[in-house]
């Protein structure tokens, strides 16, 4: 089958077609990340730390085209992809930093003890080694920093395994600018073509294809629930069970306290409203629901957010299908109270309503959010309980009532990735604190992270070496630590040489 | 449905019955793990490793019951059960220690920058928290270190997860001893007792109703492939998607190059036979294959191997039904050659042979290993290659040889979580460099451990707090760094306190 990209704006085809890669044509680009994963892996640092920042000047060469490129396919404003690009190549840079920094891999030295009794120790030596090729599914709101040169990508090249893109089909030209740029840099490395490989399709089956593939070894995905769920059950069926980290969205809650709401409550309003309406509310971060106690506060926060929302301009969706869900969606709520119903939408139930209508907990990709009234702060504590895992969830108190309300982040430190004080959820920092991620249904593994430099442990598992000789150990365990790596020997962080 | 256990060695049945937990007992248990667990998640590090001393030195106490009720149930020797004492005792320690010293929660501060254009920074800082409520499923080979007061109960208790052991049918009075151990240490440190449940049972269901229940959000299994891959498809159905860390076992392949064997080939023999028979055969790492190349030194290797084989004394198994397994699985072994068919077992075949055999490559539960001939080197790389997911992978040689294969060491590292050069895979050291784990099939999940201090990984995931007033934040994340711990601030490793 072929199929083309659109014009965000207009809707008019953009050339070239593309038509979806075949399973000959799957298999012959799993196969070349499997024959270049053994020598890729093995690669110094140095060399890894080199491509990332290779694959940085030359999208930052291609910048003007990619911009351009993305513009027409996703309809984001062109300064807007002035910022994800930045955040892109500057992400790839992390990574580089990171793996020529190298104490990300975690090494762990236990000499041994030949005296000890009633068994002699062994020497043993541990680090964090690629898992293999992965494949990447990025997503249609971000054409650079979750897309073929995105987060996974950087993440799966740092430790050293191939990867394999399922370009998005509603940006296929902007993942052939990035697809180029990766294999340009691979090529000047010297290293296997196979390192990094794309497929283009816009038909499912061949996201499934390549997640069943016997080469792959991994899968990090970045989309919709249920595109998600559907690339999990086709990994859990293989005959070789591999990790999948599928980040698949959330309702981001923003619990807003009645003394925060008197103090400034405007302001607050004023941030939500360009948080759920930020990037025409496409982010996984959004934040759709909104909770708050029943009273004048809350009453003069939903009027100030109804007119400011209502003063919303409509923007440009990333695609049909997206403008189509969100138009959809939003039609079928019912039952609700409409606080603004233009370009941005907004919506209000009761909290003993919410409660028991799971679909008001669905997210709605979109400038959507949703006021949900409680009658007090017990149920408000309630709602929290009765909320499904997050990205992330959002406290605004002020000084005094953060304090007053422990139980309320404890519970939501048990719900949500990341949680906030006084903030919004959009905006995602890439940096080593950073938490992209959650307890399912935000993802399929709370343990992990999309965004940061710890999205790395995705992609990597623990090899112990026991009794090699030095000369055959990774340079990361030698005893002379040739790298200069934290390393924990002997149960201590040290840089010192072993011995 | 009742059950009992049984006297290993005679088959005598053991006072008390014992009755499977019904479903509103599972539910019990569950729910006071559930809400144990905010309190016991919150605990300082001091207060849960104050807790596995606790047990430690309660387990010590109750030592010779402990050990007496072990022999009978296992028909393990007792010098072995002092042994395994001391290991599950001293791994206890082992978490406390870590969690004493702290740095384990890996803490990362990404401080503010208010000035950053053009969005000021927010403060970021994360830290690895308790998952909830883990299910344990112990093992009957390690009625003590892989059991109730097991690894995966010290490492999710370290964390500050409530525990829920299943404990194993075969050993309930040895479950029963350390159960009233821990109950006592938990109730001693005023904690909830909710913090620790233990369930009997024999039917399977009842494993598979723990492994449903809402309130669990992890689990650690070890076990057999066959029980381990149907808890994991009951997870695999929950609505929430949970951790699921299995270790089903493995056949830990050894090669044996000619070199080595020309040099102490019947050294080598030795060891062999020491390792796959010792505890009767009954470990994970058990070497049940073992690969060498056609030639003179293989045949008096083979030979010796035989010799040694022959003249092993028959050793009590574990329980009925592992014996019945054994002898089933050994009977059913067709066209092969067989070399030893005592107590201890030893058959060969070719490489050729072997690779078209599924069924040659199944963990046999026992004092039994398979030596495969290859023709030539080539062919012994084409079996390497061959193998499945592996706990462990060994080479013996000459310095020379093990210089000379490089290409085998990556072929077994991609393999095989432990790699071993000149030993035997049998005796896991309970260490911070220990790997124990593998792919699939060996276990679900090659990025953890279940031995060592790295297993506390597989039941904790990050949280990050952004913008928290610093005493709303954990300690381990606070300016001060109250707790010492070695922090990862701004990129780099300190334990300075921050600003």
């Amino acid at each position: 089958m072929t199929f083309s990209a659109h014009h965000a704006a207009t809707g008019e085809t953009l050339a070239p077609a593309y038509t979806d890669a075949t399973p000959a044509e799957i298999d012959a680009v799993a196969e070349g990340a499997r024959q270049a994963a053994e020598a890729f892996a093995a690669t110094a640092p140095a060399v890894r730390a080199g491509l990332l920042e290779a694959i940085a000047l030359n999208l930052e060469a291609r910048r003007e085209a990619w911009i351009d490129r993305a513009h027409l396919e996703t309809g984001l404003p062109p300064a807007r992809l002035q910022g994800e690009c930045a955040r892109t190549v500057g992400q790839l840079r992390l990574f580089a930093a990171l793996v020529r920094e190298g104490s990300w891999a975690d090494a762990r030295i236990d000499p041994a003890d030949t005296t000890r009794k009633p068994a002699p120790k062994p020497d043993l030596r541990r680090m964090l080694r690629a898992l293999g090729p992965v494949a990447v599914f990025g997503a249609s709101n971000f054409p650079f920093a979750f897309s073929v040169a995105g987060g996974d990508t950087a993440s799966a090249l740092a430790a050293g395994n191939p990867v394999v893109v399922k370009a998005h089909p509603a940006h296929p030209g902007t993942s052939d600018i990035a697809a180029e740029a990766i294999r340009t840099a691979v090529a000047a490395a010297g290293l296997p073509a196979g390192v990094f490989g794309l497929v283009h399709g816009a038909a499912p089956e061949v996201s499934h294809a390549l997640v069943r593939h016997p080469a792959i070894c991994a899968v990090g995905f970045t989309g919709s629930a249920q595109a998600g769920k559907a690339l999990l059950a086709t990994a859990a069926a293989r005959p070789e069970l591999i990790p999948v980290f599928a980040e698949m969205g959330s309702i981001n809650p923003i619990f807003v306290l009645p003394g925060a709401l008197a103090e400034r409550g405007a302001a607050i309003a004023e941030g939500l409203v360009n948080s759920f309406t930020l990037g025409v509310g496409q982010f996984c971060t959004k934040p759709g629901l909104v909770i708050g106690v029943a009273g004048a506060t809350w009453e003069s926060f939903s009027a100030e957010v109804a007119k400011r929302a209502q003063a919303v301009a409509p923007g440009v969706m990333l695609h049909a299908g997206i403008k189509a869900g969100f138009v959809r969606a939003s039609a079928a709520l019912q039952n609700v109270e409409w606080l603004a119903e233009g370009a941005a939408k907004v919506a209000r139930v009761s909290a003993a309503e919410f409660m028991v209508r799971p679909e008001l907990a669905q997210e709605i990709f979109g400038p959507y959010t949703l006021l949900v009234t409680a009658r007090d702060s017990a149920e408000l504590m309630a709602l929290a309980e009765h909320l499904e895992g997050q990205l992330t969830a959002t406290v605004h108190g002020t000084e005094a009532e953060l304090t007053a309300v422990p139980g309320l982040f404890t519970v939501l430190t048990r719900k949500a990735g990341r949680v906030l004080c006084n903030g919004f959820p959009t905006g995602v920092e890439v940096s080593p604190a950073m938490q992209h991620g959650g307890p399912f249904p935000a993802t399929t593994d709370a343990r992990f992270t999309s965004v940061g430099t710890a999205a790395i442990l995705r992609f990597v598992r623990p090899v112990c070496y026991q009794a090699f000789p030095d000369a055959l150990l990774p340079a990361e365990l030698q005893n002379a630590n040739p790298l200069g790596l934290m390393r924990l020997v002997n149960n201590t962080l040290t840089r010192e040489a072993v011995r």
